[in-house]
């Protein structure tokens, strides 16, 4: 696909191309990709490239990747409408992310179908650069455990269900790309085996696993945690747990919410010296609410609260944040003494490696699709571009 | 003090000497002192001392140190008798335990004061080669928190309360070396805080301290953790607890007991990859069951049932253990993959140096005490050495 908008270059900032600083760097932009990157003092003016004048001292760091979302600025994905993901792709690139998961959650049949149908239209169709892409969709639910729903509504917790997944894996034009699932229920690991075996990520989560069916269950092909510590059986020194498990075995990656809400920053800490830069994957979890102001919202036909940066259930569950992925990126160097460098692999690096499309997202590299954040000094997001295009400029574009 | 034995040599053996191996080692040995290490090839024989004619295969490390033990082969600290201790000494040998703290528990004051007398009577009289050293005690409440009793008898716990404790210290004729107690109790940190002053180890245990407590009281002098995720406020993720204390805090020194029984075998790993090898203190936290067959036994006034390797309350209670310090030595390298150096420091060099007696105890070097442990190729105790003198052969002396 080839498209219209003026070939841009970036030039004079600090780079963050594939693992290395560039001081005083380039970027040249064109057909939504990164044609070259470069030392400004080499770099050979062209007049198609349309230089975009920013401040000196700003840092490229590659577009977020959300893999687990919900909603935002009043949208979300159960809306099953075009408008719906539209307002999604058009808010994030405000909190740096230029491509996510569409994320489903437990509901009826018939409304999960919807939202899978109209998600997989939305991925399968052109999606124009300047806003965030659409990836694929994350199936949270409904092949959950009840024990562990959260703000899962319970009554619709079915096992996990081959069958009905091969129809929606159709519904959705084969855009599914992580199921969050609880193994341990009957028919869980068989569904397992089938995702690994189509190039799908099974993900543990909402999940009352014991130690020893996580194990089993990363041996039928499990290798992501879904929002690590929430929702899920927790470290107990005779029962280790999924948390156990999630510390203890490098094959599983592990999603974070990293609001300082879901976990304690000390916590969020243990984990990132457990798991390592390459085993965090931050997300947001956000629902519809995230952009808007306090009030109350709706969450899969439940009122959620949102108040004082937390989004609850009437009964006090957390239900999903409003945490914007920038700032879980700030939070993350702030609660565990990390760098930069380390926050990108867990924000941008590490999912498009998880998604298997590093190849193509994920690092500031040649050939690689044009998404890049600019960061200003106090790590916040100056500018976004998605696949070569501007798609957000701090205080209006 | 001299002692008529006669001088030992040891020959022909692997020998860990202060972190190096010394293949085809000699260790020559005199009033009960470590007089020279070196190759055998370079040893000049002298006829004062005696060769002692082991196997070649076997590897000569230094003794464990048990810093949290109550009792064993049928006697227990509590019983405040010279006989008590005198079992204890010589049974402690046949696991590789050279030396160790006499550990007391909750009861009735008079009781405790009685065991402190006893204890501090044998501690400060000349304690025989030989056997097992007592090196001190290590209190174990009652200033512990009674939601966290285990098997601490509830009914005699009481705040902490320094001027009692100043006149323990007086009975136990200054030999209290590490006192365990819940610091989130009142007049807890005044007691940490004194203990910290006059070079004694305030060990946080039976505590349901929250995270922020736990700051609190390693503020105030706290830096030794009594049988780590044993009756603690576990992890969660909204509240890190004692146990997210201990993983995130270097600080802290953190005793494990590693049955298998009291600790999951991956939570051993967990807190090994947490802690590291310099953070972890092997302890057998052992009743007087141990060495004995199944039955039921007294621990503190209560009924204990020992069977299949573990000793609980009729209530289900986990009550100390049974444990072996030489057999804990060979679990943590299975349930770990550690190597014999790493566990040697956990079970040998991190409780001298905790307890500031590193100069003479705590590895095989040239001036420190002789107390010497030969493993077989199975990591199996076939001789101990206290103090210079043989204490335990394999099989019988």
């Amino acid at each position: 696909m080839t498209t219209n908008f003026k070939p841009i270059l970036l030039k004079g900032i600090r780079i963050y191309s594939d693992g290395q600083w560039i001081e005083h760097g380039y970027i040249k932009i064109k057909n939504q990709k990164i044609m070259e990157i470069g030392n400004t003092d080499h770099l050979s003016l062209q007049e198609e490239y349309e230089v975009l004048n920013v401040p000196l001292s700003l840092k490229a760091i590659p577009g977020f990747i959300d893999v687990h979302i919900h909603g935002a600025n009043g949208a979300d994905t159960m809306d099953a409408t075009k408008e719906a993901l539209d307002t999604m792709t058009q808010a994030l690139p405000g909190e740096g992310t230029t491509s996510f998961l569409a994320t489903t959650m437990t509901q009826e049949e018939k409304q999960i179908e919807e939202a899978l149908i109209n998600a997989g239209k939305y991925i399968s169709e052109v999606q124009p650069p300047g806003k965030a892409e659409v990836l694929g969709i994350h199936l949270e639910g409904p092949f959950v455990n009840k024990e562990k729903a959260g703000a899962q509504p319970i009554q619709h917790i079915i096992n996990p269900n081959l069958e009905l997944f091969k129809k929606w894996e159709e519904l959705a034009n084969q855009t599914i790309k992580i199921v969050t699932l609880a193994p341990e229920q009957p028919g869980g690991l068989e569904l397992v085996r089938y995702l690994k075996a189509n190039g799908m990520i099974a993900s543990i989560g909402h999940t009352n696993a014991t130690y020893e069916q996580v194990l089993e269950a990363i041996d039928a092909g499990v290798n992501h945690v879904t929002h690590l510590y929430n929702q899920m059986t927790g470290l107990h020194h005779r029962e280790p747990g999924v948390v156990g498990a999630a510390f203890l075995k490098d094959e599983l990656k592990a999603e974070l919410i990293v609001d300082g809400v879901h976990v304690h920053p000390e916590m969020v800490k243990l984990a990132y010296k457990q798991k390592g830069k390459e085993g965090i994957i931050l997300i947001t979890d956000s629902m519809r609410a995230k952009c808007l102001k306090n009030g109350n919202y709706d969450l899969g036909g439940q009122d959620v609260i949102v108040q004082d940066g937390r989004a609850f259930l009437s009964n006090g569950t957390l239900a999903g944040s409003i945490l914007k992925l920038g700032q879980g990126v700030k939070n993350i160097l702030s609660f565990t003494g990390c760098h930069i460098e380390e926050a990108i692999e867990m924000a941008a690096v590490n999912p498009a490696k998880q998604l298997h499309i590093f190849d193509r997202k994920g690092s500031i590299s040649v050939g690689k699709d044009a998404d890049i954040v600019l960061l200003d000094e106090n790590f916040d997001v100056y500018m976004t571009i998605c696949r070569g295009k501007v798609a957000y400029i701090k205080g209006g574009k």
